[in-house]
């Protein structure tokens, strides 16, 4: 497969000062003001992006008027105002801006663990008679977890896949794995660690072949590399908003169901807000037509106008220029990586090809733990991966060429010291 | 049973004038200008902070530096630096404050419809072999449909209890419905419509000798009614902080799982951050100890942060104060309507002993919903509750005597409109 370099291809005589020349031609450079600065001066480049998005700084003033003006005006009339759409509205949003979904297919409210098990479940109920969850090793803890405990609930297995080192998981390795057994395919579409994009629509034709569902996590996708929904026939979807769509730390997840499947659908958490009709506390679960369903108790209204304004960002800025900033930015990262910092064994855990990388690089040194702890220390702002993964995350909209150019400057020299 | 009257019981010849001497008079008055005011104008009196308390002042600033110094500079870093503590630290603020429960065993997160799923699983999963579980029909919807939900995925049988109009859930009325075969009582403390409070002692004492456990709502108690949950040996409890806590719309709920239940506990939704190890990304879920193991996904920092202040209100004002005040304004509630609307057809749809009535009072007429439509566009914020129910909350911290009066003096006007 060729491999595709943005033009002018970056090597290690770079300096600082072409760093600042990409910013200033960044098409994109202008979203960086619409973050809020970090005032306490202890960050030199905050590359983790894709752990925990910046706050944009127009989140500040729509917590504030929300909290005066429609919770502390309107009081409980703010329901009836907005307040029960908001879910809607902003999956609706979020689906056109980053997840190719067409309307009233996304819903954001609770987790991505609970989204992960209320569809998990809802997709074992649909295909009654089949015993087997097909996932992978390496997929998120959380994903794994929420797998093992539904197969251990309903008596199923567990089908682990190892995923190719370098491929990833690969449509074969799920066509060798699923069945007439198979009920589900979990998978997530870029690898929390890896950062390796799974073939969505190859992938989901193979469970489909098998008579199987798919489940996606698209918490490392969300924001940052464009998602065909629709177009790959995806079954369901969940993913958070907290990392690329900058919604604020714990912000609710999202999940999405397509229309063909949403009116048949049983979900284990049947609360009142996913009734037919809620405030008629009637007797008796009559499920809501459509997505609606998915919800179960009151929605974090909070959390949802915080995560409204991470999910303009990314619409105003186009998921297929930040796809495109967000190859530039791991393209360097990987580039200097090998100039700087491979001659002192630092190696690449991410894919050489931009076109199956997600908006991360994992750099792997057997003593990243310390490694990353230094580099905190020095104002990089990074994350440890067990066991030897260094993540160093894009965030397109926030994060600058120089600013990972410094990134890089400093990682330099933290492993040359540790290295002596 | 005697009916306790507070001193000096109010009649029809009220004046607003002797309202606002029992404001003047208030130990908690102060506690009025720890809430936000009403910006509009569009609010003669709010008699809905159960089901949405106001908002405390404190939150917006908490939540601009939240959003400012701690997301917006701490970054990543706040997880480490208290975030990942903040469901734990409340729960145990809210139990000391209102609940009657010992540090380590409340947590906060999630939805209250969640927690009821994950607690009534945990349950079933610790009574195997029991097939039925007992509540009632006015039992608050989500709880019931929850209900429903888990009994058809187990293939258990629910135990539909009618509440003695006259009493509410009687201890009587449970010893009746339990047996060999009950896995779980689940009831409100506070009914949502009739206010009536459960004996929660002496309903657990009759579950347990029946082998069976109780899981208990106080979505409808906490912060108005003293809750006893170690001392009654309640076995689980959850219940809502956008009520008498103040948390704002969809604030995150909690559960309470005694320290005797909680490390052989197994819970349905098993997600990283209730695993013993989050960080470690292991394979295989092993959950963590005490009640962390309850937790599913990443925690709602915005939506806690909110929470707190409301629950450091209530634990400033103190429980046993915020009763006494909730039971005085119930009583002026009562008494106005006997003399104001009794006249106009309208009935008492909540106990008259103010000991067995929680935090709201609920008027009865065949046109309710009518008549709360009206109330709500003269200014005075109730809750219709169908069929014929108009819920007037009682917020101690944030409500006044004159306020009250003010209100009622509507209803009067209103339902002698409506009756004509």
């Amino acid at each position: 497969m060729d491999v595709v370099r943005p033009q002018g291809a970056v090597t290690g005589a770079m300096t600082r000062a072409e760093a600042v020349a990409l910013d200033a031609a960044d098409p994109l450079g202008g979203f960086r003001d619409a973050f809020l600065p970090v005032a306490d001066g202890s960050v030199v480049a905050y590359l983790d992006g894709n752990s925990l998005g910046r706050p944009p700084a127009a989140t500040l003033d729509r917590l504030s008027a929300l909290i005066r003006d429609e919770w502390g005006s309107r009081l409980i009339r703010g329901w009836s105002e907005g307040w029960f759409e908001l879910p809607h509205q902003l999956g609706d949003e979020l689906g056109a801006a980053a997840l190719g979904a067409a309307p009233g297919q996304v819903i954001l409210g609770d987790s991505t663990t609970v989204w992960l098990y209320k569809l998990l479940r809802a997709a074992m109920t649909a295909r009654p008679g089949r015993t087997e969850i097909v996932t992978d090793v390496d997929n998120f803890p959380t994903d794994r977890y929420v797998v093992e405990g539904i197969a251990a609930e309903l008596g199923c297995r567990v089908r682990w896949l190892r995923p190719d080192p370098a491929a990833g998981v690969t449509p074969a390795q799920v066509r060798d794995a699923v069945g007439p057994d198979t009920a589900v395919v979990t998978l997530s579409h870029v690898a929390y660690r890896s950062a390796f994009i799974a073939d969505m629509a190859a992938i989901t034709a193979v469970a489909h072949e098998a008579g199987a569902l798919t489940v996606w996590d698209l918490c490392h996708s969300a924001g940052s590399v464009p998602v065909a929904l629709d177009e790959c026939g995806a079954d369901f979807a969940v993913g958070c908003t907290y990392k690329f769509l900058c919604g604020g730390p714990g912000a609710p997840a999202f999940g999405y169901v397509p229309r063909r499947h949403a009116d048949g659908l049983r979900q284990p958490i049947q609360g009142w807000i996913g009734h037919a009709d809620p405030f008629a506390m009637e007797q008796g679960y009559r499920p809501a037509a459509g997505i609606g369903r998915l919800q179960s108790g009151t929605p974090p209204i909070l959390g949802l106008a915080a995560a409204a304004e991470g999910i303009r960002l990314v619409a105003e800025a186009g998921i297929e220029r930040i796809r495109a900033k967000a190859m530039a930015l791991t393209e360097m990262a990987v580039a200097l990586s090998d100039a700087w910092l491979a001659p002192h064994g630092v190696t690449l855990g991410s894919p050489r090809d931009p076109r199956l990388r997600g908006g991360h690089v994992t750099l792997c040194r057997p003593d990243a733990a310390v490694l990353s702890r230094d580099l905190i220390e020095a104002g990089v702002i990074v994350d440890y991966r067990p066991p030897d993964g260094i993540r160093v995350g894009l965030s397109p909209l926030s994060t600058g060429y120089e600013e990972l150019w410094r990134a890089m400057d400093a990682m330099r020299d933290v492993v040359s010291e540790a290295g002596r």
